[in-house]
């Protein structure tokens, strides 16, 4: 017997993400067998919240950045798939209970972003060893050909030791991707699992290990739990000359304290994906400090990000109608 | 029976290679058993023959960069051990003859540089893709936080394919650098030895391959052979929008089919660490082209490249005394 999947829609998908022409056609053919709900009011980015659009109401899923209230009022919502990676907003007491209490959950993009951000963080470790950005300025200014300064300005990743602070997805794929150099890699995470790839020790723990690392690559989420963890007392417990890199949110790091360690040479490098405020004021002197680089938070990007965006929904889809477990739930 | 290792030593060790000081002392601890001779005219660079010195007549190794013309001269050198990973001017019949008329070998110090080569093509792969130096000029200008574009332009290294041509040291350890990201790689090379680690075809089979590749590093020696041989014809056989590396040698790129693939968008971006000639001229375009960068010749470089050196050095003294295979032996 074949459905008529025209007239006998598998339910309601509301949705406040606005995707590209070519992404917008996948996605589309994703959801052809429910009703779409196309907010009036879109998504303006990954970063806030969605206006509070009372078309929600119906959906049985939500893609996109919905308002976490109305995830609380539904009454029908099984199923919230982000557009994010990170959920600190939705990372909530109430929204948990709520859900839970419909049997509903929520997923977020994190795989789509999981290998951007690790081969990201990766290019700002090596741009770094190799003296990439120095050389970008010689070739922008006298080009002069400082051949055996810059060779010994260089250094070599393997053998060398890094910290990643938080333990997902990003920081499993960089773990893959460092694999072949012969470093020493710590992680540090709330709970430990026992199954992590890498020697990992609890938050509580991260001064036993930052001291080892001639890497500190701070991938936290953002919140009040994190805000400025990254400050004086946690710079000053880093090995001197160990390099940081940012790229999980801008909140976490202190960045008076991270321009006082550049400064004084306690860290000799700062490469920051992730800033507070974004944009970063044109006039912040982290701009203009000559050791501190930035990214203007694209380590998630990538030419076909939409594409992966709706695949990655697509496939949770098909597990969310299989009843099989999906990938990146949260709640 | 002990030997008095003072006086009777075990042999006569030439040297025109001037060290650092500290890799100076891991150096003459490894020369302790032998008679050490300093050429009174010391090496300028790993990539210029050494000057005529009369004192390696004596001598039954010699280390650093010796006059073609010595080795052959010589009655007793057993064993040249170059300071450099390429052996260009040493890759003579000549040369080859008289030392195997002696059961003479000639090593290089090719492991003392494939690690930081690898990194430093890695890091050239990663900026690019990740748009690094992109990022940078706009910190360095206007610092506007254009997220989306820089977002639209980075690409993934993930599933891209790659081409690398030459399989020595250095293209080893670069695909054991790539092995985590999903690429798929092809070398080219003189020779087929039916180990290669990736699939390899022959030099006349690279316009096979050319047209597969996202990426092309040039890894070539010098010489007569590979003189401009990455000109218009190879160029053209490329994908259009390719990336091209070139950290082997200058001359094996024509720099004005380079210029001219720039130009017309067949090739997206280079990143060379060699340049014809070294230092490139102030005033040379591929210094100001937009999607050219360039790193002088630091791609094996490393804060402790001497002593890396003098260890490797060490390394296989002690394996030509012990009658072992030495590494990195070429003849």
């Amino acid at each position: 017997m074949s459905e008529n999947v025209n007239t006998n829609k598998r339910g309601i998908i509301w949705t406040n993400y606005k995707f590209p022409p070519a992404a917008e056609i996948l996605f589309n053919d994703a959801v052809a067998h429910y009703k779409l709900i196309t907010s009036a009011k879109m998504q303006a980015s990954n970063l806030v919240a969605g206006a509070s659009d009372p078309s929600i109401s119906e959906a049985d899923i939500a893609f996109g950045q919905p308002d976490p209230a109305a995830i609380i009022a539904s009454t029908k919502l099984k199923w919230v798939h982000l557009t994010s990676a990170g959920y600190d907003r939705y990372d909530r007491d109430d929204i948990r209970k709520a859900l839970s209490a419909r049997g509903g959950k929520l997923t977020t993009s994190s795989h789509v972003y999981d290998e951007p951000c690790a081969e990201h963080t990766l290019a700002f470790m090596l741009s770094l060893a190799r003296q990439l950005p120095q050389c970008l300025d010689t070739q922008r200014m006298d080009r002069a050909w400082i051949s055996a300064e810059r060779r010994m300005d260089s250094y070599l990743l393997n053998g060398q030791t890094v910290v990643i602070l938080s333990y997902g997805a990003i920081a499993c794929r960089l773990i893959e991707l460092l694999s072949p150099f012969d470093m020493k890699i710590y992680a540090v995470r709330r709970k430990i699992a026992g199954n992590e790839a890498v020697e990992t020790v609890t938050t509580d723990k991260m001064d036993d290990v930052l001291p080892l690392a001639d890497h500190v690559i701070n991938i936290l989420p953002g919140g009040a739990d994190t805000r400025n963890i990254i400050g004086e007392a946690k710079i000053s417990s880093m090995k001197r000359g160990a390099v940081y890199y940012s790229i999980g949110r801008g909140s976490t790091t202190d960045q008076d304290a991270l321009l006082a360690a550049l400064d004084s040479g306690q860290l000799r490098y700062a490469y920051l994906d992730v800033t507070d405020p974004e944009p970063l004021p044109t006039d912040h002197l982290l701009w203009s400090h000559p050791n501190c680089f930035i990214t203007p938070h694209t380590a998630g990007g990538s030419v076909d990000e939409f594409e992966r965006l709706a695949l990655h929904f697509q496939n949770n889809l098909r597990k969310y109608e299989a009843g099989e477990e999906m990938e990146n739930q949260v709640i």
